[in-house]
């Protein structure tokens, strides 16, 4: 195991009606003018921005309000939040929302206590030091922005997706009440549920040796999603379901699941083009690639994979052909997630295989650069895995 | 699933050579002036608190110094800390070892900042609610008080055991070194190890249905455990394990294995009453009570203890007498804490059969009182388990 440094001082105040204690929590944390920043018409409708509106009151906190995040938010919202916090003297940001909306709101805290061009975060040119206090009331259960320092933001111009991370845009406190998640469409569930478990995956599949206490911890969160995924796909209102998941995708992201090891982000990075490009959702797009990044990887870690397929997946171990024991287990997330209504391959994502030098191109390693935590990929191998993507099936 | 609040804000800072950081942290969380609590010689011995006190002196940090914490922490020398905080104005308290160390500096926490007796935290007579800020570097990975907001102290007059908690004794950094864990004997390892162990089934055995995520995290602590356990045993040195047990002694108990359940700590409290009156080792004291209250429990959810053999001791259900599945268990359960060298039975543990009505009188339940968040027991109930304690055998 990997020394390492964990550190969630994020308080989550979960269960029913926690969003009435948003008002009471943002002052706890020092906050009294408010930017509230959400998404699109769902969360007004629904009355879930009436009720944090009056929260605020009731606790004497002023605000201003800017909506309209986009699913893969966008850099203009964030100049123009950046802009607003200023001329309002905003001391605290609340996202209501889901991980989009929350990565919006991160960008806009440390957007506002940098001189420069908020984007240089994203470019990897500054590293964020000092934000503007941020917190959440969460509405889907995918991203784990709730319970993290990173934020990915998309470049309206050349439609670039590109992250940045950092302990100042931990959220303070986040709200995670499951019956916000209730009506959410089948398909942003499946969505979000794919994220969760790719967010575990990208974790499991590392070099590191000795890690059996966070490998047995990343099992268990997929065991768990694997069983309670079904059950809100077949009833949107199963708020036990919602529950379970929820709090997995919290400690799927926050880390405590994959301290200690090498991580392997590669899937995230080869989906952020296709979502980018396209603007398909997030997990969508994950669904179609990280199956077959693991189709292109596993030979380099067979027990690794037959471990995961017979431990997760409940997979025989076959032992004269461990070979086959890990690709059942890459066979069988892909019918999981065909299972829950996701795309597995390009046609059902919407992209086109003719378009995979661009996506290559946008990923945009140097000439010779290769990248990644359990397999370094060149832009060859890239390529390779867009076009197993490109033709899967079950 | 329950509402629960979910808040572990303190900073790990894990692997080797970290105790070196102790005085950096110190300054980080806002430290000047520090007690250095810790208990006897084997850190002195060790290099140990020399380390600390360079890395403390290098960041510029004052301290003064208090050893002698006794294995089952006695109140005498919380009192002799306070006087000692309250003459050297000292604001940050430096725990040097075990959760009884830790326990003790945060008894001494709250005591400083309290005017009345600190013992009314424990008597249940006051809260816990301004304390010195206080830290860790852990030598034993057993009781989690790293990362929890819990103490636990005896009383000399009767050798009473009582524990209070709050987020003000919450540890601002604990620093985790596997490495000085290899120090300690395998008997205190494997009692470290039980303690882990019976903090997950407290939190396991529960009323709360629909509850498969943190079920399903209990389970991978207690598999990791089972797993990593028996490698220290044989071999002391083994880092890896040592970090492996490590983590999840921190896991087990800083609630996010069981939040949003009823949880159930009749085991530790009946426990407590052993180590109070004999002054035995915690995890030994529980390796006895433990599979006992099992025993006595196990009917009123048979399902939940089928579960539990099955998914972590790797029982075959036995679908025609499921009570033979959940008893199959719990005799695992015991053969595995007798394979550590853990005592499973009172002339083991050198207690006595005779003194049960005085453990169940000094446990103090009232008259027709009851107690239990899975099983509410009567103390009939607590004296039947001592009883099945006294005479368990594999």
């Amino acid at each position: 195991m990997d020394n390492f440094t964990f550190y969630s001082p994020t308080k989550f105040v979960f269960g029913k009606d926690t969003e009435q204690q948003a008002g009471a929590l943002v002052r706890e944390f020092g906050g009294s003018k408010v930017l509230l920043h959400f998404g699109g018409k769902s969360a007004e409708k629904s009355g879930l921005l009436g009720r944090v509106r009056e929260s605020l009151k009731g606790a004497g906190v002023e605000f201003v309000e800017l909506g309209g995040v986009h699913p893969n938010p966008l850099d203009d919202l964030v100049y123009e939040g950046i802009d607003l916090c200023r001329k309002n003297g905003v001391d605290f940001i609340l996202a209501v929302g889901g991980g989009s909306v929350i990565d919006s709101a991160k960008a806009i805290a440390i957007g506002v206590c940098y001189d420069g061009d908020f984007w240089d975060f994203y470019s990897g040119k500054a590293a964020p030091k000092k934000a503007v206090p941020v917190a959440t009331v969460l509405t889907i259960a995918a991203a784990g922005s709730e319970g993290s320092g990173d934020s990915v933001i998309t470049k309206k111009d050349g439609m670039v997706k590109r992250g940045t991370g950092g302990e100042c845009i931990r959220p303070k406190f986040s709200i995670l009440n499951p019956a916000l998640t209730q009506t959410l469409p089948a398909y942003q569930t499946a969505c979000g549920a794919t994220d969760i478990m790719a967010h575990v995956c990208e974790r499991y599949f590392t070099n590191t040796k000795n890690v059996e206490t966070t490998d047995r911890l990343c099992e268990a969160v997929l065991m768990a999603m694997i069983h309670e995924t079904p059950k809100v796909i077949a009833d949107a209102n199963d708020y036990e379901a919602r529950a379970n998941i929820m709090w997995a995708g919290m400690v799927a992201h926050n880390n405590i699941v994959g301290v200690g090891r090498d991580q392997d982000w590669n899937s995230h990075g080869i989906e952020h083009e296709l979502s980018g490009l396209y603007d398909c959702a997030h997990g969508a797009g994950l669904a179609v690639i990280m199956p077959s990044w693991m189709d292109f990887v596993y030979k380099h870690d067979v027990m690794r994979f037959a471990q995961w397929a017979t431990r997760v997946w409940g997979c025989k171990m076959d032992f004269a052909d461990p070979e086959a024991t890990a690709r059942e287990g890459i066979k069988r997330f892909r019918e999981f997630l065909h299972s829950i209504g996701m795309p597995i391959n390009f046609a059902e994502l919407g992209a086109k295989e003719e378009d995979i030098p661009t996506l290559v191109k946008k990923f945009g390693l140097p000439e010779g650069g290769r990248t990644g935590g359990f397999v370094k990929l060149s832009s060859e191998d890239i390529a390779e895995i867009y076009k197993i993507a490109a033709k899967a099936s079950l």
